[in-house]
């Protein structure tokens, strides 16, 4: 092998060097502060578990985006978290246990076998919050909330709001008691967005006109908020949960429209993404310039039944390195440079007394090291540090 | 499998829970911070890379410790990251191209195959620094200094510091030309410290009786900074190599002392570990109740060339899991419960200004959910947030 192909990283296996490194720790700050000002406790998954363990519950589709591992201590298999969600559920199913109303958080790096089509690297570092334990639509819109907070926090401005809610789908599927074949047809069908395919296949496997109609009709059921009106109207037939969930998603939007005023609102009906996993609303949240979702949630009660205890939950994530590349922070020239080690005894207590005075006061300091070709300008100083008489003192670079 | 099975974590694969999880947070900002204020850049290497670029140069030993995938994509063998450090050589080398002095920090989650036998884990948190280019005295007095920072920042007060040399016995082995099976023999017996093994070897394989008798002397040289005389005695017919590290060692433990005077010294010459790794000087830093080292480091020379650019480096890093641990900082009830969304419109809005404007003041609001079980006491709140008139105040809980 080569010296070239040494420095070679996997694709999608990327490395991050300053400064943005420091914008993407200055990011993670301000989102855990965010989050524990709401009341969510911050949890660490472990980045490997039994496999299991990881692609049970709300982790059942992950199978193909794990790297599976041989534990040589059990001969078991593991697998590299790829989702931190379902790790939380377990811990609070399992290791927390807590009474009522569970808020917790995190930030982790994740591992993808393959990347998501909708993002970008197979490393990405998952960063996020769940409610556990609530099932009412308050629980829902504070995390809406939050998450339009954690982007506003990034730096983002003009967001768009995709709402839908998989209830609606569900309902109509239920009662059209399709083969699994023709299930599956219509599923990818309006995942799609194509009304002329749903309008053949209900013709061929939806008896019932009325319910026909309302799937032809749920393919077209997206744009601004006055598509649930819309819905309303279409799907005027439909079983009592679909109207509960019509109204659900609108006092969503009047939630999101009282605090965010300036997001767009966007409403889809047809969105089927997580069909697997939610339970109720679910959102995604785009910024101009970004192809993908910069934060995507909702709601996937019945979590942690595989651990032994169903709980209601509804939580988001995002990708802090994605995010990241929002901030606008240049590195900057601040800091001071401090001459090599002095000669003598007392020169060099006195010189380190003084580099650790402004440090401990917050200050940068670099320290130059015996003949070095680097100077302040490469080291991002600004100031210098200079002998004074018996004193050292910070004054401005000649 | 049963239910029971499923939340069962692998060996040395643990989880934090909260409050522990959010003292790993609070340390490893002033550690991440402490290392800004010495000028060091932060960093973050792939979580997965080429097996090839992660067991070379100075990665070579870690084979053994690192878990193998395969890259679907390329067919290719990948590693989890069981050290840090390659990858930041790698990095200083091929990505940064620095002239000069380079000062980076990281702190990343790291994955081990088998535990360490002196660390606890296989999925320890590695924070630590490296400084490339520069191969003086002052870059490895930096490196202890700020080592030893690094754990008074972490709330370590009785230090025991232990330094060592690895070039002493590279001299002393380079002039005895030995056999490769009598030098790992001897190796090993000085490794285990052990008198009467290393006396009965150097009868048998070192013809010169001086060479002879230092190697004898040499297993013995561990003790306080006396042993450091004790060694010009013993090694006096030794290498200028010997004399040249017995200096550096002399020239440490006066810095040290300059500005850490509470640190306990201990001079380990017979000090082996990290032989294939290491190039100058080597330490481990000790605090009472912990059986293993909270900090190891040293100088490793040379590192880079694998990847087309040598470079002088010296750096020490630590498990932010196991230093944590020395962080007693009890979670507070210091949040502020606030009721249930308000039910006219305009009550929602006054209530929901009133929790911004404190969050943004940087207090804990949680807000109760509809019918919620728990109270403010199991969501760590000491006061409540009421109204008065028209208006919303913080009150203490009644």
């Amino acid at each position: 092998m080569t010296i070239a192909d040494r420095w070679l990283l996997p694709d999608g296996m990327d490395e991050v060097l300053p400064p943005q490194a420091t914008r993407m720790e200055t990011l993670r700050r301000a989102l855990l502060d965010l989050y524990y000002r709401w009341g969510y406790d911050l949890v660490m998954p472990p980045p490997v578990e039994f496999l299991d363990s990881l692609l049970t519950g709300t982790g059942t589709d992950l199978d193909l985006q794990t790297f599976k591992l041989t534990d040589q201590l059990t001969g078991r298999l593991m697998g590299a978290s790829a989702d931190v969600t379902p790790q939380v559920a377990r811990m609070d199913a399992h290791s927390l246990k807590r009474q009522g109303p569970a808020r917790l958080c995190y930030c982790s790096h994740v591992l993808r076998a393959k990347a998501d089509q909708h993002q970008g690297g197979r490393s990405p570092v998952q960063v996020g919050v769940e409610l556990f334990g609530h099932a009412g639509l308050e629980a829902d819109l504070e995390i809406l909330r939050l998450a339009l907070s954690s982007l506003t926090t990034a730096g983002a401005s003009e967001i768009h709001l995709a709402l839908g809610h998989i209830g609606i789908y569900r309902a109509l599927v239920q009662l059209a008691n399709l083969q699994e074949d023709a299930r599956r047809a219509l599923f990818e069908a309006i995942e799609r967005k194509s009304p002329s395919e749903v309008r053949t296949l209900v013709a061929m496997h939806v008896a019932d006109a009325g319910l026909a109609e309302m799937f032809s009709a749920l393919v077209n059921l997206h744009g601004g908020e006055e598509t649930i009106e819309a819905a309303r109207g279409a799907l005027v037939d439909a079983p009592a949960e679909v109207v509960e969930a019509l109204d659900q998603l609108q006092s969503l939007c009047q939630g999101v429209k009282r605090d965010y005023p300036d997001v767009t609102l966007y409403i889809d009906l047809a969105d089927l993404r997580g069909y697997q996993y939610h339970t109720g609303m679910m959102f995604a949240a785009y910024v101009p310039g970004y192809g993908q979702a910069l934060a995507k949630g909702g709601r996937y009660d019945d979590t942690g039944r595989a651990f032994g205890r169903a709980r209601p939950a509804t939580g988001f994530s995002m990708d802090l390195k994605l995010l990241a590349t929002l901030v606008e922070q240049a590195p900057q020239a601040d800091g001071i440079w401090a001459p090599t080690m002095a000669t003598s005894e007392t020169e060099a207590q006195q010189l380190n007394a003084a580099i650790a005075h402004l440090r401990n006061a917050g200050e940068r300091v670099v320290q130059a090291l015996p003949d070095q070709q680097t100077g302040p300008a490469e080291h991002r100083c600004n100031r210098q540090l200079v002998r004074l008489g018996d004193d050292w003192q910070v004054s401005p670079l000649t």
